[in-house]
């Protein structure tokens, strides 16, 4: 690697601090989504993705402070870039905060596993529980398909949306990577778009797994 | 006892929806608060407490579920009451909000924990975890001592605060035992009122042991 910025790998309190800040935001969303979700399905459904959240960041915020890091510090470069995220991905309704969580979680999720399958394997198995299923993504996927079979006109809303969600989850990995030269180093040289073809591929089975078209 | 009600023993579904209703409902509360805090410290604070009583309304659910009973329907009852509660008693910032917490909780759990002394020990065990403290009690503790601590004008305001949550608490235990048949009997026939003295007593000692003027 010729760029003059160590590897994520010997700083890993820089990348727990940028997950335990993508963990906590996802929490606060989540936790809104769920606060104005009209059913009560949805309503639980979207908390307990909100409480897994939460659990996530608890672990890397751990991590951080038996590191000798100040979580709060660590997490404060990477927090506006993930708020505008947010901003600009506001779902309008339970069936796309769903939606959201099922795409671009994933996505993200599928990026910064790439990201470290050359750390060393303790960073590797703290990054990989912080972005593990928290045990709700059954459910979720369960969710979306009744609704995409049941409703055509919802399921081409989702799937629009899913669209959107894409562009925007690439978009923030590219900010986070412009702004934070640390984010730049661990995507490697070719940067995201090294890694789009195969992360746009597996985003592609998911929604086929939920019969939504992408 | 006089009343034609069975009492709440003989229906723990009816009681763990009670307590369903005011636990998911604490996480939404809590959740808001999270959201809407200043500072990371009292946000990752609240955000513990909404997970905490998220994690209680999953063991209520599924009780209620085993018990062949719709959890939705089982809560239902009760969401007017405990909703116009919280409507009433809004924190206007993170340290209201955490004082709401340690002292409306402590009073509810004090009631309920009261009114269930003479069930089967099936149900106790399941009502006195649903009221545990989540294990944020002592982080809790520790903020609203040390604010009061070092500023009196704030600790002044938290104790009327805390005055006037324990009228909503005890007006929202009274409102529930009016509308729902089933809750006046778990009170007994002399209501809220008899428990009220030791309540307040031990509402008395918390206030103390954060520095607050009750």
């Amino acid at each position: 690697m010729s760029s003059a910025v160590p590897p994520f790998s010997a700083r890993p309190h820089a990348l727990y601090g940028l997950l335990a800040c993508v963990r906590l935001t996802a929490f606060e969303q989540r936790a809104a989504d769920a606060g104005r979700a009209a059913s009560y399905e949805d309503k639980v459904v979207l908390a307990g993705l909100a409480t897994g959240a939460f659990a996530q960041f608890e672990l890397l915020r751990d991590r951080l402070i038996e590191a000798g890091a100040d979580p709060y510090e660590a997490m404060r470069p990477y927090q506006d870039a993930i708020s505008a995220f947010h901003e600009r991905a506001r779902p309008a309704d339970a069936m796309e905060a769903l939606t959201k969580v099922y795409v671009a979680d994933s996505i993200l999720a599928d990026l910064y596993r790439e990201a470290v399958e050359k750390a060393d394997p303790g960073t590797r198995a703290v990054v990989h529980e912080s972005l593990a299923d928290s045990g709700h993504a059954e459910i979720l996927t369960e969710r979306l398909r009744a609704a995409a079979e049941n409703d055509a006109r919802l399921a081409s809303r989702l799937g629009l949306w899913a669209r959107r969600l894409v562009g925007e989850a690439l978009s923030q990995a590219h900010a986070l990577a412009e702004q934070n030269p640390e984010v730049g180093a661990l995507f490697g040289e070719e940067g995201v778009a090294a890694m789009f073809g195969r992360i746009v591929d597996r985003h592609q089975a998911r929604m086929r797994a939920v019969v939504l078209r992408d």
